[in-house]
């Protein structure tokens, strides 16, 4: 229908020329599809793929494996049973549960704050909070490799977005310095970065806060679970999560569930449930991924040793990589980065460690700088020292293979 | 933490100064929550409230009343053993099923599109086709009513937002006859008002949309498995389905689940795939979650005389209403308005009818203009004709009485 009127542009335009579309067109011509690889079962150590092939997993966020525990699958078939499969409305209508309440209670206590926001999704939580932030003047300072929903909600809002240098505390006090003296100011940063598994380095991040007057909000979602004593993320590592004025989670990690929240004062919470869109214009969350929620928060809490085992296994799956030559970026916790470089060799190595019987992420540009490519790993608390050892030894080989000079790489890929 | 800069304005002002949430304090104090009152239950026709009392159930999107269907359940209930809580990762990495691949073909099949996209919510749909639709200097017109995402997802993209009134066509023409020549421009409304229960005028909108060249975007949350032949919404039923480019849907209403689709040409979901935030970088639509859309789904196109059903409750609860003199706003569907006026009205309307056992919508400004509330209602295919004649005399009477004179007025809300 829209050739009716040739003059004007297709405002679809965007969409259809998309850079990363392309990329994944030129795999899917070279017979290897990198990404969207359906599975057929739930994302366990031991994955069972559409293609009929079970592959060690290395390349999901279920860290603490409890998407797939029997306890957590029981609790989520319980809420089925007693509320069904959707509390079909908004939170502010009909669309609260007890359970929601008891998910939004315990979050908060675990965090130590006066109260907690669900929302649907994780990008949402940060939408939620950001959006509704800041009046024209006011400046959001989001570090550059902040997460596309941190820099999508900020854009959101209605102050002035700066990036600064990532993880550089030199540059965000360079924006701090610069800031109109009443101008109002939210640092936004990840506390671990999803791709590199880098913290934040939130002391230093936390200081300027105060120095400065800013408010901070730190995005858990990856360090939920994985950093900190009581495994709620970067900010309790660095011994600061007092400081941050709002944590925002996704449920999708380690608490083996769907949906976000934000945890902060009540003033601020209160804020969120009466004007933030993500919030009073979308649905209630599912009552099964409430209560799985629910459940892993509650493991999580009673058995902090799974963090422990989870920690041990990424510095096992890290020095079995290193002793096979293929060193990941420095890091600790879940997420393992092993550079690859040019997309064309990330896609080689993905697809040897694949047919290996290892699954991975490839990560290309744009998510990366050109050049920059990375296989991601994530070791899980359930993975088996065995499991590490065998997967660690054949993506190091896949990733050196794929380093091999391109006249060999095909031959390499296939083996 | 926040006092240590005095001089700085505090960038969460916003959020701590919501004219929403002073509202509602209002309501609290005077013991009358409106908002957010907890169940206990699934919301049936029957639903059993956390104050321990069962309320007949006016009040709640689960049109076809699958939400708590046992084969809805249960298909929940075996995505949860067959594939956890969680795929535990973004679709374009480890978070796609062949669950997920089914429901999108199958939703891509019952609209006639070429392709189906999921996201996690419905909002987050909208987010998905619209933030990244757009070049400067194109022009999305979104009807001044239209829902509060679809507002919040055209102020993300590129394009420059304007409103036209609300449901009128002469407003759109006038808006798309001042359009610079080349401008792309997109139409963006609801099918369905969710406040309201108006359909879209969309035979005049998509008219006009040809005859100018522009996309049209229609968002059906509340028209999917209400109105049109096959349940697929208001432009199904004005006959233009197929000249709309994008249909945007949310799960949490006729399919008893949670989460959003776009329908769309392979071209655009393939963007949107590659380069929307809300997709890319959001995990996966929990198993559970897609399970139920899917079952509700198969329901819907295999058993249609649920919507007349739905459509003959809402006929009979408008006619009980008129009778008993609280005649709604004209209107069809399962959403039905009933006039309040001032918010102290309809807050005592509500808690009249919530006290004599009906669950029902408060909706007060900002949802509605100023003196412009209403009880919102809406029937469900499942309500008995007993259930809808005692609920439509018990909302009748309580309006009726919150209209009396103020010094009567509280006698009246504990009758």
């Amino acid at each position: 229908m829209f050739d009716a009127h040739p003059v004007r542009r297709d405002p679809f335009a965007p969409l259809l020329q998309s850079e990363f579309a392309a990329l994944l067109r030129r795999h899917d011509r070279a017979g290897v599809a990198t990404h969207a690889v359906p599975t057929a079962g739930a994302p366990q150590p031991l994955t069972v793929f559409d293609d009929g092939r079970t592959r060690i997993n290395l390349g999901t966020n279920n860290y603490l494996g409890l998407a797939g525990d029997p306890q957590v699958v029981e609790a989520a078939v319980g809420a089925l049973r007693q509320y069904g499969t959707s509390a079909a409305g908004s939170r502010m209508l009909n669309g609260t549960t007890r359970l929601h309440l008891t998910l939004e209670q315990e979050l908060a206590e675990h965090y130590g704050t006066e109260d907690a926001v669900l929302t649907s999704a994780g990008v949402n939580a940060n939408l939620a909070v950001l959006s509704t932030s800041c009046a024209p003047g006011d400046v959001l300072l989001v570090d550059a490799h902040a997460h596309a929903s941190l820099h999508a909600a900020a854009a959101a809002s209605r102050g002035t977005v700066a990036r600064f240098t990532h993880n550089s505390a030199a540059s965000l006090e360079r924006r701090l310095s610069a800031l109109a003296p009443q101008a109002g100011a939210v640092v936004v940063v990840d506390g671990v970065y999803s791709m590199s598994g880098e913290a934040a380095p939130l002391a230093a991040i936390a200081g300027l806060c105060r120095r400065f007057g800013a408010r901070l909000v730190v995005d858990e979602a990856h360090g939920l679970g994985v950093l900190g004593e009581r495994g709620r993320g970067a900010a309790e590592e660095a011994g600061v999560l007092d400081r941050v004025d709002a944590v925002t989670v996704a449920f999708s990690k380690s608490l083996a569930s769907v949906g976000g929240a934000v945890m902060t004062s009540r003033a601020v919470a209160e804020g969120i449930r009466c004007s933030s869109m993500p919030y009073v214009f979308s649905a209630a969350n599912d009552p099964s991924a409430v209560a799985a929620a629910l459940a892993s928060l509650r493991v999580l809490r009673r058995e902090p040793e799974r963090m422990q085992r989870l920690r041990d296994n990424g510095d096992l799956l890290r020095r079995v990589l290193t002793e096979c030559g293929a060193a990941p970026l420095p890091g600790r916790g879940a997420v393992i980065a092993v550079p690859t470089g040019e997309d064309e060799v990330t896609r080689v190595a993905w697809a040897a460690a694949h047919d290996a019987g290892v699954y991975t992420n490839a990560v290309v540009h744009p998510a990366v700088p050109r050049g920059k490519g990375v296989l991601r790993l994530a070791a899980m608390a359930t993975h088996t020292e065995e499991q590490l050892v065998r997967a660690g030894e054949l993506v190091a080989a896949a990733v050196l293979a794929s380093r091999a000079p391109v006249r060999d790489r095909h031959v390499a890929a296939m083996a």
